[in-house]
């Protein structure tokens, strides 16, 4: 049982339900930054991470940094790119295009290569791309939050390596991390930018990320500084690595209670294997796509190589609204995000099925959700 | 009583001590960022900013953005300054050097005017500086938490308005804001940053702050956008409105623990009066200020009308280390952080009085402090 106040179930894309224990650490009595206590957790987070996100490479670094997921693409577009230099960005949807923009604000040459709507960017065009020019780096969100849409992560790391192995490959990680495979050594990616608050379980503060040694290098041998100071990843990467070595270090004030969240939280996760985890997600996944399935709703990423593990992006028949929907779900105690997509925002729902409500036995989120979308279609008048 | 578990009183110059509801609304259960409750909480939190920094001018902007307190010296460096622009920075320590530093990342030409060790730049040095050149923007650490310098806000903005109005003028007000007096709109600030985890009381991850309607002017009519996405000004600035008028909003995800922990911490700040709580900072300063000088020790801030109110830094006997002390505090349950200078940093402790320890009368941090100083000095052998 869960010690929370009584609450509807938060079932949107992050953030999600929390552990009882990563909320209690949220509140821990406060520590100084800089004292012992503090300082080893911190480390040993820090070189959790390294098991997250599968490297055993020494060369590569993790952050963490008080911040969100957005303050990542600044670290990627701010310290990897110089001005002027061309990135290729693979959208496939919101959250690809808001990097793109991004990428912008700091000079550099952007090209997208936009996926059709519930599908995301093909091979074809992206090998077409790299034959084309020559990237400084490469992004794709591995999982965009606005449409469920899954990347093929291993398939591009292996086109890129074989077209194009100088370019940087880095994904965001943001709605993937924790819940979706993400072998960073095997695959040879270059950097994974994250947030706590989504498959990891942690409350929203921390921007969260793991950079390969090739990566830090273009950091360490930029001909021009970074414009940016909070983002820099220079300042940064002593400060991570005093820590890792459990000395204090100072750059800007790090919250320890969003650390000790994060700490509890990823050691839940590393406490059973990480394949084990993926498996329920997939599991969970397909549960909640024969629902979907079942009430005769299709599903935005339509095509099923396409689709995300831990959220499900759902049109609503024609005949109902999201102002209809949402507030009937609430009073059933389950709460959905409604569309986030500049074409179709208004046609779909977003169920996000990760963290403890997928992979928590005592908890009944996921079937407490399904059950609440069948009856509030129902009480709309919508039958399958 | 207090609910935490027992631990040693953090009475370093922030992270401070926490009153035990604003840890409790730290583990507040998960929900949306853009759902009704949130979206009220944030709107409100807003809205006590304005009084907090004592402005009713409609114009002034708030903002709350994950983050910690160096992000707004990006804020401010990024968005209200265009690379090339002259811009002065006014430092009394360590915090105004690095804002220093921000600035150039940005590409801001900047002048330094370097406070003597343990005092400020003096207004002859600034009045001279502005009628040499004509700068965009002056910045002054009000309280500068390496040295405990306090830096007479009121009498830089009348020499400003006076020998330079068009100059935009930005207070640090990371170690002052909640403890000393600052009248935004009275005196004509500009701009005055902060963070969460100092005199407001919550825990670390917020980066706060607040612009006048001419700051905001500034950042709408740029030549160039800004070399920033995170802290991009004109992004933030429709998501802070939009929940000021309590409605939902998305650039990047915030955060609902740190920010009701925020809420619950300005609340309690501002159910009395605000005179009253700087007054108390100044009647607790005055007596650890005392403490001191019966130990025949020094304050850094030599003369007293630059010392803060709401930290002291103590230049330690000859005799004693840092390395003896802090250990022999600790063990008396006393944190104290060590010194934070280029050039005198081993010779001084930093001790914070401020937040719940200077105002919770049920609590005596003050009085355990001052006398685990006395007994740790006699243990290691000094005599007044």
């Amino acid at each position: 049982m869960s010690s929370q106040a009584a609450h509807p179930a938060l079932m949107i894309p992050g953030p999600i339900e929390f552990d009882d224990a990563v909320l209690q650490s949220m509140s821990h009595y406060s520590e100084s930054h800089v004292g012992a206590g503090f300082v080893s957790v911190f480390g040993e987070t820090l070189s959790m991470l390294r098991k997250l996100f599968q490297t055993t490479n020494p060369a590569s670094q993790p952050f963490i940094i008080n911040g969100s997921g957005t303050l990542g693409w600044d670290m990627v577009a701010a310290n990897l790119v110089e001005p002027g230099e061309d990135v290729l960005v693979l959208s496939s949807g919101y959250f690809g295009d808001a990097f793109a923009d991004c990428f912008v604000a700091y000079g550099a040459k952007v090209t997208i290569i936009f996926g059709a709507v519930g599908s995301r960017p093909q091979p074809n065009e992206i090998e077409r791309a790299l034959k084309d020019k020559k990237y400084k780096l490469i992004t794709a969100t591995h999982v965009d939050t606005s449409t469920g849409v899954l990347f093929d992560l291993k398939s591009l790391t292996d086109l890129v390596k074989r077209v194009s192995p100088e370019t940087l490959i880095i994904a965001d990680g943001v709605c993937s991390v924790a819940c979706e495979e993400i072998a960073f050594d095997e695959w040879g990616l270059d950097g994974v930018i994250t947030a706590g608050q989504k498959a990891i379980g942690c409350p929203t503060g921390l921007s969260i990320s793991m950079f390969s040694g090739r990566a830090i290098d273009v950091v360490k041998n930029r001909r021009t500084e970074p414009a940016t100071y909070f983002a820099s990843m220079k300042r940064w990467i002593p400060i991570m690595q005093n820590y890792e070595a459990k000395k204090p270090s100072y750059f800007s004030t790090p919250s320890p209670q969003l650390i000790r969240a994060l700490n509890t939280a990823v050691s839940q996760i590393l406490a059973r294997p990480l394949s084990e985890r993926f498996q329920r997600h997939i599991e969970v996944s397909d549960k909640v796509k024969k629902a979907v399935a079942e009430l005769g709703l299709k599903i935005v990423a339509a095509k099923p190589e396409d689709q995300a593990h831990a959220m499900t992006a759902i049109y609503l028949p024609d005949s109902v609204s999201i102002p209809e929907v949402l507030p009937k779900l609430l009073s059933k105690g389950i709460i959905f995000a409604g569309g986030l997509h500049k074409e179709i925002g208004s046609k779909y729902v977003r169920f996000g099925h990760m963290g403890p409500s997928a992979t928590d036995p005592k908890r009944s989120d996921i079937d407490d959700a399904l059950q609440a979308l069948r009856d509030t279609l129902a009480e709309c008048g919508y039958k399958p």
